[in-house]
């Protein structure tokens, strides 16, 4: 019999016992969005590669403005415009200014913009200046968002919209990014049927192959459901056989006990080291095992469908991200709960709650109804966590949520 | 010249306006993550269809088992065996007991589960019970997870992976959901390159096409980028005649006055009622355009990226959903600042920060840099709100989070 393990024990043995990264593979910025970033995205020239106004009006030698007021303006002539993508038609000299738009491009000489709002064109070539420009104002200057050659996005950073706008502004028109992970879904158990079947009396419909490979989808891998497999040791084996091209395997079933030793079992004939644990103490998602045959991870998850996504949520998902090279997401959710829950000391408890926001503070109302049944965790929005220590929570504790 | 609205009547004005629901279409489970439920979901029969038990052990009459104790145990006949799928061989008697397993059916005449580890088998025929059950104890009762006819899930419902289990659990092989809203996506401006170009002095790589195309999929829509549209009325007028056949049209660019009101009058041009409004109190993204040529919406965001970015999160996102009938999804975060902010009055200031976990509570640390570096939208993970009436926040202060 092996031990339990706490839920920090486990995902460290099984984050720690992760035996490869997935290659890198380069993708259009329009599919990057979400992906991981392989390597570290460095600026290659200065952003913007030219000092910019960030307003409409006249660029300037600040020092031409210095103590200009309403009562009092400096008076400059206008020489030209800077058009839009151009550089400006001659270079500033002292007591002169350029009509510029937002985004222009400072003409040489000057080093700041007087907001429009700030002038008044007295005739064609002299403008008035209502109020002094500090040099740089209304401006961005050259590499002032990115210097050449500094850190723009780190390796295993996941890409976000703006993310994918910066690497535009460096011109790029793809990235290196981890393979997506290639995930085997297995649903065992002889009650099961599919979800176009009408159930027999004793048989219930598949719930996991759908709920686990919408949860890897979230996740940015690729689920590959392998369907429903009968609770015995010929067909999980068979259907094992073609896990063998996939990243990661989650057979999901077998909640009783005979069952679990089935998948314990199958796990191990596939190779040393076969299962390193059985049983995480947590509810729910107790009887979660967990193997390598090889490098290649299989969990057995619980065939409950909430214990089954617990499972999926505390151990897959990092795996995962892992695997990808991710750093790691930092938990940032905390509510207060709107009732106490009491719990059993000595394991981690989940509990499914309704997340609200009342006077500027995140709350939580837990769902009632046992863990077993799937309305709980569709009617919950997040899962709460309730440390091992901890034998029960008063009303408006904090815990720690996790949005599902 | 129309007038500057508040964010929360540029919102109303909007949403208010919208003219048109996009159709159904019907999905399989496979594909149905993220998408809107167009209409309610009922439960077709009682989940689960018969009741179930929820530990491995043995089928009995509860009362069979009242006063049952280590030291005065209740012995039973054992008549048999539930396997799993299948129906009990034979209805349970007085003083019977039947072997079942996690998730087995009920015989008929049992009504509670007695776990193993609370009885002996004292020879093939006879179990010792050394604990009472209560009626109805480690079972479900038929329909306890849903009755038939209830409303599972409402219509506008984005389907999250528990939910896509829910429809299996139904018998549900795919879901009626929205049609997603095709969005197209201009860049305006004659300084813009394409990101595969080296910008010759004056001219910036396109951003805002990749920056929006990637916002637009994150809320499950489908970007149509049309491309980079030089600042002409010809141009845009026929880049926009691309536009019809979207459900709504992004526009960027155009930070400098005159290049504003060409996209106002190309949007006027379009068709009645044109632009509703120019000007929102807000910062960045002030100057936001927003017209309707027909029902089909049109909006003019500003060309620097986080302000595109903020238009398109408090306006074109929230759109987007109500088009496909989405239930409105709450504000969540609040997070304290961990420095002083100043804000002028009169507008609405939205500041990047980074958010992180501290004493279980939300911290968020302001990104300093403008507002039109992206650098500094990169460097954040959040937006933080300052309300309109708000004239600076202390260190501290609770301010309202929008993840990006």
């Amino acid at each position: 019999m092996l031990t339990v393990l706490t839920v920090i024990e486990a995902r460290e043995k099984i984050l720690s016992g992760l035996g490869f990264r997935l290659p890198a593979e380069r993708v259009l910025l329009a599919d990057a969005a979400g992906r991981v970033l392989a390597g570290e995205i460095t600026a290659p020239s200065d952003l913007p590669a030219f000092s910019r106004s960030t307003m409409d009006g006249y660029a300037v030698a600040a020092r031409d403005s210095f103590g200009a007021t309403e009562a009092m303006p400096a008076l400059l002539d206008v020489t030209g415009e800077v058009m839009m993508g151009t550089t400006a038609p001659a270079p500033l000299k002292s007591g002169e200014a350029m009509r510029i738009s937002t985004g222009g491009m400072l003409p040489a000489g000057a080093d700041a913009v007087v907001m429009v709002e700030h002038t008044e064109l007295l005739d064609e070539y002299t403008v008035s200046v209502h109020r002094a420009a500090a040099p740089g104002e209304n401006t961005i200057a050259r590499g002032e968002d990115l210097r050449q050659g500094v850190a723009a996005l780190p390796p295993g950073h996941i890409l976000r919209p703006q993310d994918i706008g910066l690497l535009a502004a460096l011109g790029c028109t793809g990235a290196e990014v981890a393979t997506r992970p290639r995930v085997a879904v297995l649903s065992t158990g002889d009650e099961l049927v599919s979800p176009e079947c009408e159930p027999a009396p004793g048989q219930v419909r598949d719930i996991n192959t759908y709920l686990l490979s919408a949860l890897v989808k979230q996740t940015g891998a690729v689920p590959v459901p392998l369907g429903i497999i009968p609770d015995s040791p010929q067909a999980l084996a068979a259907a094992l056989h073609k896990t063998k091209d996939c990243d990661c395997t989650i057979i999901s079933g077998g909640s009783s006990a005979g069952v679990r030793d089935l998948t314990a079992d199958a796990i191990n004939s596939l190779g040393k080291p076969g299962v390193l644990f059985h049983g995480v103490s947590m509810r729910p998602g107790k009887p979660l095992i967990y193997g390598l045959a090889g490098d290649k991870p299989y969990f057995g998850l619980s065939g409950n469908p909430t214990s089954a996504m617990v499972g999926f949520l505390l151990f897959v998902r990092p795996l995962l991200l892992a695997m990808q090279g991710a750093s790691e997401l930092q938990q940032l959710l905390w509510a207060r709960v709107d009732r106490s829950l009491s719990s059993a000391g000595g394991r981690e408890d989940y509990v499914r709650a309704i997340l609200y926001s009342k006077e500027r503070e995140l709350w939580a109302s837990p769902v009632l109804g046992q863990s077993n049944l799937i309305s709980t965790v569709v009617r919950g929005s997040a899962l709460l966590r309730i440390p091992q220590d901890c034998e029960g929570v008063e009303a408006g504790e904090k815990l720690e949520a996790i949005e599902i």
